[in-house]
């Protein structure tokens, strides 16, 4: 018997008519021969509710607490869907993270899964049950119930299945990865197979549908991963090791991100101390630094601009206050609508002049751009978010992100 | 320093609102120098509300599962009162069944505690940290997630106190324990104390307050057990041993329980082998019978009459086509506004003559009762439903049961 993990979404649960047609499709890959786990995520906002619930007693809750609270969201789908396959005839049987081995470390909300004791999964797949796991949430050395933080369902998938050494089918409500956001870009290609490498990139750098994370287990266990639909039959796309089918690609996708804060902090004058100092303050604060520009020195002074996610707006002010003590004459300004833009492709690695051609692009499209990194797979432009579908738009044609 | 176990139901929880009353409560508590244990119900009708998901699933759900959904009520619970107690600057913790060492054995949605490891809950008492525990639930030997059944946290709460070997207070939405039930009786007397014994004879004969098994736990281990209004000052009842502050009283309490069948069979020819078959029948369909009546024997034939809760009705249908079979002269008719009227009282021991004063009232007042059984201290009648208010009435004012 092969073993395989299929793991579905919130949305793929959220209502009682969706757990049962759950529970038909992983009948219908049981009856195929093969040995069962699934794994859940909460009933559709199940979670969001639990947290509001915790928020209206206490703005800052404790953290060990909310994860006990919202580890029942998991608790209550994967006993749903037990009910179901029972009642269709199948044994099956829901397991906790705790109960599935999964054991865990790191901060509470943000756990790390440490290794997973798999006896009980095994035992309950060699006495031919369906295996119905809790994702998203393990157990810590303390005993207490912890949780994985964003998309942990998809790295609970991941790792069983690295742990299990079999193939991790992901089912969620898009169809697959696309080489662009189909709601900014709607004849974006839905692509058949992507790299790790270009996965993780994509998923940092802010497409969707996986978590960073759960993609740099699979290629550390070298586990494909399929991405698909949960309610009908398209064809999904499948994460794995880079091979020839994809070598024709330059660029394999485009994402934006418009979680972006941009801080300019002009009039600095021109020393390493100061924009050491300045730097060090950021650090100080926790402040996670994306991309970084500077001016050339004019008369002595420079001005600095670097980009953060916009959950940082608090530190960020915190810090500018603090700074404006020591160097009276800086002016901090910040600015929120700012798109951060990637192209993504493993191929850029052996075809020269993509930063060129998009430059080429933004400039006949009179598009201005704030700040370029680039990785060895990606080039990453902020730009005005009021340039963003422009940007998108043209690219796509350009790069051969579309369908014809 | 003394351990006090407190139990608040759901309806003390029902609301945001409420769980912040309910932690205030508990600090009052911890402030006059208590080490607190706190156990909880789930939240309002969040336990029917799981059980309805899982009855649109499935009619009859593996009740494995069952108990695995409908456990993550109190998870929710608990985790929201500890966020509380956080917020008002108390340390506390949270556990699950499974994590205050609460073992368990039996049929899943009916367990049994069988012991409680206090090792968990005395570490966090030590550490000066208010403990929530999730009542209604523990875990069996496989490790699966189990529930008590009905009034699951009463037990838990005193199940804890009797390992703790310290004082349980139940918090509800009633006042305390009523000589009879208010909303039928309005003038009924709040007691101040109860026996052991009284009180378990009046929850197994109906009266909802408290579950019969945690009344028993109480006696079993002399845990004083204190009933009484979750919000507000007014003062309880106390569950103790009998003492010489309640010789007073004849009768303490009286109740009433619509949850009757009557099942008849006429026409029975007069032979001690065909009572037994027809009792033996109802045995195999697992029916629990209550009271039995008997008609002297004429011309040869007696009837008999019986009673069972309504939950068996489908159980006695088979029962009574299956005797037809062997038995096609007999007659079986079922009635259901039965109503058990119940006077409870240690004092009947010593006081002749309460059965008697009983038939005197009902047939003053033309009330026709169909069967009587007797206990050491309770005497039972089953009347027509449509008599009970007028002998709750008369039986209140004769037997000194209302405030003046």
């Amino acid at each position: 018997m092969t073993v395989v993990v299929q793991k579905f979404g919130g949305t793929s649960v959220g209502t009682i008519e969706r757990i049962k047609a759950v529970a038909k499709k992983v009948i219908e890959r049981k009856e195929q021969g093969n040995d069962m786990v699934v794994v859940l995520s909460a009933m559709g906002k199940t979670t969001d509710e639990l947290i509001t619930m915790a928020k209206e007693i206490s703005p800052n809750p404790n953290k060990r607490e909310l994860d006990m609270l919202v580890a029942t969201g998991e608790q209550i789908s994967i006993a749903l869907l037990s009910i179901a396959l029972h009642e269709y005839g199948y044994d099956s049987i829901s397991l906790t993270g705790f109960q599935a081995g999964i054991k865990t470390n790191g901060l509470h909300t943000k756990n790390q899964i440490t290794d997973i004791d798999l006896k009980n999964v095994k035992k309950h797949l060699g006495e031919g049950r369906i295996v119905v796991v809790a994702g998203f949430q393990g157990i810590n050395e303390k005993g207490d119930i912890t949780t994985l933080g964003r998309g942990g369902s998809d790295t609970t998938a991941v790792a069983l299945a690295a742990k299990l050494e079999c193939i991790c089918e992901i089912y969620t409500d898009v169809e697959g990865i696309y080489s662009a956001d189909p709601r900014i870009c709607p004849k974006a290609k839905k692509l058949d197979a992507i790299s790790y490498e270009e996965m993780m990139e994509m998923a940092s750098l802010g497409a969707g549908v996986m978590e960073t994370r759960a993609v740099e287990l699979g290629y550390k266990y070298n586990i494909p991963i399929y991405v698909g639909m949960t309610h009908g039959d398209k064809k999904g796309t499948m994460i794995k090791e880079y091979d020839e089918t994809m070598e024709g690609r330059v660029i394999t996708g485009l994402t934006t991100n418009d979680d972006v804060l941009m801080i300019t902090v002009n009039n600095v004058e021109y020393k390493s101390k100061n924009i050491a100092v300045i730097f060090d303050k950021i650090a100080k604060h926790s402040i996670n630094i994306d991309m970084i520009s500077q001016t050339a020195p004019f008369e002595g002074y420079v001005n600095i601009s670097f980009t953060c996610s916009t959950d940082d707006s608090y530190s960020v002010e915190m810090a500018a206050k603090e700074l404006q003590i020591d160097m009276p004459e800086i002016e901090v300004s910040r600015e929120s609508n700012i798109t951060k833009l990637s192209v993504v492709g493993i191929g850029m690695m052996k075809q020269f002049g993509v930063a060129a051609k998009v430059f080429n692009i933004f400039a006949d499209n009179n598009i201005e751009f704030k700040q370029v990194t680039t990785s060895e797979i990606s080039i990453s432009y902020t730009i005005n978010s009021s340039d963003k579908q422009k940007a998108v738009n043209a690219l796509a044609v350009a790069l051969d992100l579309q369908v014809n």
